[in-house]
């Protein structure tokens, strides 16, 4: 991957599911933010903690917006490639770019946003003092 | 509705949603079991209590089995009516039949069977005392 | 409906589905993207030609651009409303507003881009001629 | 994979997804059926001919039935092997098996069953001829 001081990205490699598609032959548009999230997953890893350890410690990461700029749609029989870098880290929330690949034609492109969430406060809050050090690692170009 | 004596019937009209078709043109065949789920939730809500609130009373209904046959496929612009009934009730689990129309023509039957869990303390149990007469009055047949 | 000359806005009802649920137990945010498609379909039926109906004549609303912004989320036992309205019309696409409520609550707001396509040519084209009064007849405001 | 006069198996490992899951904190049933597939599209390559290329000749392989026996759920964070084999081929359709493992814990089993279809006539067919020793050659036990 990237040096650490340039942040990280991750990479996954997704092969179109049939039931990805629908009736104009390429896949549905919605698709994209569920392969955004295993990308971010992926990403989120390389902190050290899987994002489920993450919730199992009490905390969420709640989506707040997303944008998608789609350029060319992915068929049944492609795999893709689908990067994930953090653009963006502040003390409450945080930021992540996204854009799919097939070889070397851009599809996707997009962005999410997120706030930290204290599960049993069921609120907003500040990121865990333990996770602050793993994402600062991994924020892009930091 | 039917008679009492008779069981209780759910029905409910859905319509095709573009992101369910596939590029065979017809609806993936996945998504009949999300709407034979929809009419699941509209039957038991005849029990006097609507499913998410079993939930909260510390009660799921674990899917163990499902079978669908396919007859023909519901296209977008389809309204389609699905039937759900209460097939079968055991002291730990149930059965529950369904049927997808459109108009007079039948497009997919179909069948799932439940065990009650007591999510707490993650295993399988018995009926609720307290459901067990509202699940025995939508019995089909009963 | 609103008066003609404000445009028209369609307004569609959606139960939440279980299955459309994630493990942070609210609605997983991609599925709001297929609930925005549900309502455009019911506005593009306003303009008396149903979307089917437009594919069939050799046409198609491709999806170029999509944004989102969650307030909160739905949740399973939810009966929301998605509203659509047509806000940019050019000759050769349009932009969507929506907005999920659960009664007076705004959940979700958001937009979608598009740009038509000759599916015979495969590639983007005008408005087809036929279709210019109808859509211009629902734009919001026109 | 396994020696040729025994069949073949197409072995898929599958990383759940969060979008998967439900409020239950499991992957929600019907997504079994999607990974089926993807299992399946693996298999069928094993013939030489990708399922696409298989459309592109003009065929397809319709869904007629489908039977789930679920065990245990699959949980985001976790990596699934699905395994598929040819069960029963046959001048008219064939029949599909299915097993999803988490390590050595069997999480589902499964079956689908398909019939040929010609599209350009939009009606059942006999297996095309070019695929008929492809297809025998994957055989389970044949």
């Amino acid at each position: 991957m990237s040096p650490a001081d340039d942040g990280a990205e991750a990479l996954i490699d997704v092969e179109v599911r049939y039931a990805e598609t629908d009736q104009m032959g390429v896949v549905h548009h919605a698709n994209y933010l569920v392969w955004f999230e295993l990308a971010r997953t992926r990403l989120c890893s390389q902190t050290g903690h899987h994002y489920s350890e993450i919730e199992q410690m009490g905390y969420q990461l709640l989506v707040t917006g997303a944008r998608l700029d789609y350029r060319r749609g992915a068929r049944y029989g492609d795999t893709v490639r689908v990067a994930c870098t953090l653009e963006r880290l502040s003390s409450r929330g945080l930021s992540f770019a996204y854009r799919v690949h097939r070889g070397e034609t851009l599809l996707v492109r997009g962005g999410t946003d997120h706030v930290w969430v204290d599960v049993a406060k069921g609120r907003a809050c500040r990121i865990p003092e333990r996770l602050e050090q793993p994402f600062a690692s991994i924020l892009n170009g930091g």
